[in-house]
């Protein structure tokens, strides 16, 4: 007798709201002899987009990822969906890149190393050689892509980078204090699936060295923004933030300091949402499912 | 002609988890030409419950509450729900009962009269005649129902308490710091609508003076609890909890005053997120779906 | 027998950096016979501008304002400081002004009247009437004070507001939500002394509707900003500043809804320290020292 | 020419209060040329004892930590004082102790590598071999020092660990998820010099699984208490304590996941507080100066 099957899936979507969604979706799963574990939805009365995450547990044999997908695909069509499923076990191939400030990586490192951070890491970039000891001691292989300080390499660099991509198979690219600017080419590529940590409260002080704006202004708090990379730089989608409280009496070297907790914990849940498909796209703001 | 219906209600429910709950709510909502605008359910791995909360908008002519009530009963039969359906604009007939200490009822109260809580306020109770003025200022009527201080006349109160919750339809009370302790029978005959505000991280400091207790513990964060009263003091299920920073330069009346912000914020977030049908009670944890 | 004089005073100073400050305030307040309760000090290191308050307790026969004021005088001089020696239990006289949301204004009187904000309110002012009817039921003159649509009037009536400041010898006035635009004239007559709550964490989003503006850019946190009034809209020194979180599900009104009680704290935690003398003024940045 | 000596010195003291302390300290400041940085002071009201920190700056030839001490003996002893003198750049040598949860201990190794934590850390103590290769690829000695089930070596296990106390000057001792219940003769030997993280607000779930009792309960929030270790249980005096939201839709791990961070950054900073000498010792409640 063999034993029965048994796995979970995350179904997401968005489409132009209207009655009967959540009935075509339960049917699906009902007649499909899955059972609904988590579910959350949201319509956006700005844009009449509805957006819908569903964890479901699939229990009878033969209903495995090409099944459900192959079935949903009428469903998905007839309520113009736009739609997927991924099986919930799969860890998401996530590649991250990094200069010369190693807190974020090193968080991301250590939480995927204890299974907190549902990713698998085929590998670190970075255009310096500072953190290959520690991303190689979790035995992740280190890729050196330097950059010249005159940029004339550039172009190959990121011809480089994409490959890379493509070799993995990376679903994700998270710039875990990221220095070198992307081209458009690269960010259009990537579209979506490219992650940076601003180390500001967005949309607050853009550009360099925001808290030595900060300081100057003499805000209380200050904070990081986790949000998906455009080709118009420090505007992409807002995924996550948060803040932390500063004083008169600390230089902006330690409000750099005090930074550095926040832009970690803002980045990691930013990872780990969107690699749970908790985060779906609107037309500017991002739909986040926690 | 006629104008097109169109009314918001509110659905919720718990029964055993079992496949096909959300297709079943969902055929139904279809069926009588309803549509969601948004939908929270959560399955209690530990006890087997299940619970839900759909918002939904009816705009077919001849379907209104009775007709929803009517229609679903034979659903909520089948898998043995109990649930309950209200229409959405209806402002819930809520009481507030206190003492000496206004800060509580002044942000109800003002939170009422700006709109922004969704109940009604047929009265307000006290033991005391401080807070006469700042509730008749609001024009609603203020009922003067002392206690003796040996008590002997408690069980007429509280036996006039139970006639004005009768009288004025009442569907929930709140304790904004009512300093009498209730007697189980009024525990257990209001049993799910009587939301009391706790002056302490609860379980950290139960019992009197739990500011004073913080001070001498040497916490550095004090917090406040607001929880449905059951005839167990200071232990019914939690609605919602949250802190604020407090430092060894302070005193305990100054840990007290910072304590009043905290309170205020916790219990009218507990009363608006009971009054919107929020609120779902599990064996002894509560669901809330925020 | 005449009973121990006993009262406590508040010293707050900034001057140039340099050797022996601290030694010199604490020898004139032990040749006076005081006693010190609190002290807090700030060089900046960016200014070179010392700042110190110091709260300090008078015990011996004949030490009264008048004789620290005079015996203080020839140690600020040496230092070329600013300073100023306040009694503690003088409540600095406060001028409220309001439009037409009451949320801070209903938190700063109920505050008020339970003792929890160290000022008198002489007076509130509005240019509507809307809160005549709370503010004369907490005992306190209600002044009108209209401004015509086309604001011709708008010099007399801001020569009338100055006026009141007058009469009343108003220390601090206080912007709870009032919504006309104040003269350059009024904002350098008011200097240092008039507070304002900014609906936004500055400086993100200046100018009109910052809840639209947060909702539209899809952020996670929506703030307020306390700050001292400037000819320079928004952009005076900011005193305080705290934030909440806000999720996609929320509409334009409901940020405005939960940016109403972060509003409310934030002004209120402005107002106190501002009345305790806790914050002393830089260049451009507050030292606060709470 | 010699180039003008120039060290920065932390004051640290606690006496019984009365007038002139301040003054005695600016007066021996003053003497001996150094120049106050920064100063915070606080006298308890309930025990009417005086905590003070002064951060200090020696610029005179011969001024340097033994000048000092012996300078400050006589003033120390007539205000009977309890203090210490600290060179600010001086490292204090601190032990981590770690059992199988290394979320602490990674946190702790990247902030003292990165330079965000003031301490030196000669050795990583553990009676398990998990983290040997996180330590060691810090290039930080690893002592592996078991405990036998039956506990029948527990005995030796603690000497050995005085013993390495001892050989390399410890200061501080922290317990970063250390599992072994320490025996009272070690925690007296240890008083005031070691920090346990206990993974719970404290007072709340005191004992074994704190976040499986608080899931039990029902609450909104988990917190962190950071606090020095005595005989008495989970009860010495909290140093630094924080808290995370929560809702009914995690499990018990998911409790334990997400009290990670916030673990991790309250033991971080009461390490740091420690270390850079701002933790005073009450009776019962500490003092902290951030």
């Amino acid at each position: 007798m063999t034993e029965e099957p048994r796995a979970d899936y995350i179904l997401t979507l968005s489409c132009p709201d209207q009655r009967g969604i959540v009935h075509a979706v339960a049917s699906f799963l009902l007649v499909t002899g899955c059972s609904i574990v988590d579910s959350q939805q949201y319509g956006d009365p700005d844009t009449g987009v509805f957006f819908m995450r569903v964890h479901f547990r699939a229990q009878e044999p033969g209903v495995d990822l090409t099944a459900l997908t192959n079935g949903f695909a009428a469903t998905g069509a007839s309520f113009r969906m736009q739609w997927q499923i991924h099986a919930a076990e799969t860890r998401m191939p996530t590649m991250i890149m990094v200069s010369k400030f190693g807190h974020c990586l090193n968080d991301l490192l250590f939480r995927h190393a204890s299974g907190a951070l549902p990713v698998e890491i085929p590998l670190v970039v970075s255009n310096h050689q500072d953190f290959r000891q520690m991303v190689e001691g979790y035995g992740i292989p280190f890729v050196h892509l330097p950059v010249a300080p005159d940029k004339s390499d550039k172009a190959a660099q990121e011809a480089r980078l994409l490959e890379l991509v493509r070799e993995h198979e990376i679903e994700l690219v998270v710039l875990a204090r990221y220095m070198q600017v992307l081209s458009d080419e690269v960010c259009k590529a990537l579209e979506g699936r490219i992650i940076n940590i601003h180390h500001s409260f967005l949309p607050s002080f853009k550009g360099a060295k925001p808290y030595h704006q900060a300081h100057d202004r003499g805000v209380k708090l200050i904070g990081a923004t986790a949000h998906y990379v455009t080709a118009d730089l420090d505007e992409g989608p807002i995924i996550e933030q948060d803040v932390v409280r500063v004083g008169h009496g600390m230089t902006p070297d330690q409000f750099v300091a005090a930074g550095r907790d926040v832009e970690s914990r803002v980045l990691s849940r930013a990872v780990a949402w969107h690699a749970e498909h908790r985060v779906l796209m609107g037309s500017k703001r991002t739909v986040v499912f926690p």
